[in-house]
């Protein structure tokens, strides 16, 4: 098994967690918490293949349908205890998006579509999982407002398509950008970064 | 007109008028509730043909596009005396999901699909639309957390699967899966069954 | 450049910022806002071409990418004037939905659609871009409370196809019958009309 598969199901495993913690919140029965984890997991990467018209890798490769609901079902019956793995979940979390925005992007540049584009198919690989989640959940995204991945991704594979162009290998690249994408959002959450807030001096933009 | 279609016709009613109670509950006007009726009766299938990347029936075959906007005007004008209908809405719309499930079952099977990911076809067909209509009446679905549906249309799926190994004819294989939908959803109904409840105990989980 | 692409992008403009003031009142960071203001401008036509299976055409003509993300700069930049321009933004929203009703009327024919769809495809492009960014807001899409926009698109898409079967040239057609989207909003905004109010009486349609 290699280790680009190893790191994705660590990532799967983290993010279906992640969903199942939302729809416990929610107080979803079982059926619903499984298919929040499985939004969770797969949604960004379906909505991706969906817009740049590609077949949905996890309806034919059932990995990670298993990965997911064997988590689905281990999260649930441990369900009192996830609150003990939470930096391993961190960790693994945090190394999924890397990896995903990776994929993300190299589906999009396989595509022929726009270094641009490539980067925003990245960051929705990474990201938009989270958001269907939280609009099944019935919550505004929560990236949307306390913004902790999307800039980490959009730096990361940022930095892929400058880095291609240099002499480096494919191999380098990847490590790199997605060591910048793992850094950047450690440093955010270390230093409690977040983007500039707009707000401050409390406008009321409009009363209607 | 083939028995198939008359059952598929009325369950598309039941299916739109549950739209239009749900739209009306919101008070929303005609044209919300045209809308929620229709992705009620067809939004399942329409996201099972957008990830299966197959042509979406209703924009061809305006069969069901006519069904939709008959029901929808009757019902607005019958809008007061819909509660005497409920039994009957409730037999067609169980009948229905029961159809759904097996025409998405075969739509996977046709498609070359996996087994799980033709049950998991099948659930969504006969299940989703009522999840993008509670998404747009800006309610978490209902089958997230008082399934009802979601359990029925799974086994009725997974039968339908074993039973293509025997040496049963398809209608046979049709008709046995599709009274095993109709059966487990009426004793679900009269038994007041659910799936486990998961938070007998209270836990909370996050504090966060 | 040609006056139909100076249309297409004030409408652009348009939608985006529309998007934009509805972020900021859900307290968005500069992230979320941007997303907000790409799906409602682009959102509309990306649902049509997903159903039509057509490509994207933001993901290979970056020309309305960076119309939005400029409008997204300049709105946040100038986010406390954007009361002053109320009256222009309309106007060009307004344009726009005529344009992006006909835009997606014409999709609809290219691809052989019965008129029926092409008419509903017209409305989903002008329209579904702010249910999308309702949704994304955690709101029951307006245009499904207090309907302004989708009669109008309705109405025009309808004339495009009567009178494509007159003698008229297509560019008549297309300046007669987005005169007439533009024409029924105005006078709908003008005396407050809307679609018929049917919970005058105030029924409760179902108490469980």
């Amino acid at each position: 098994m290699s280790l680009f598969l190893i790191i994705d199901i660590l990532g799967t495993i983290a993010f279906s967690i992640s969903g199942v913690l939302t729809a416990l919140k929610k107080r979803m029965d079982p059926f619903g918490i499984l298919i929040i984890a499985f939004v969770t997991a797969v949604g960004g990467g379906t909505l991706r293949d969906v817009l740049i018209d590609a077949d949905i890798t996890w309806m034919r490769n059932l990995t990670f349908v298993y990965v997911i609901f064997i988590t689905f079902i281990v999260a649930v019956i441990f369900r009192k205890k996830l609150g003990y793995v939470r930096k391993s979940l961190f960790l693994f979390d945090t190394i999924g998006i890397a990896l995903y925005t990776i994929v993300g992007v190299e589906k999009g540049i396989a595509a022929g579509f726009p270094p641009i584009i490539c980067v925003a198919l990245g960051t929705m690989t990474a990201c938009f999982g989270g958001v269907i989640r939280d609009i099944l959940c019935n919550e505004i995204p929560i990236i949307f407002r306390k913004e902790i991945y999307a800039t980490a991704c959009i730096l990361g594979g940022t930095a892929y398509f400058l880095l291609m162009k240099t002499t480096l290998t494919e191999d380098w690249v990847v490590v790199i950008s997605g060591s910048l994408v793992i850094l950047v959002r450690l440093l955010a959450v270390i230093f409690k970064l977040s983007l500039p807030n707009i707000y401050k001096d409390q406008i009321v933009i409009d009363k209607e």
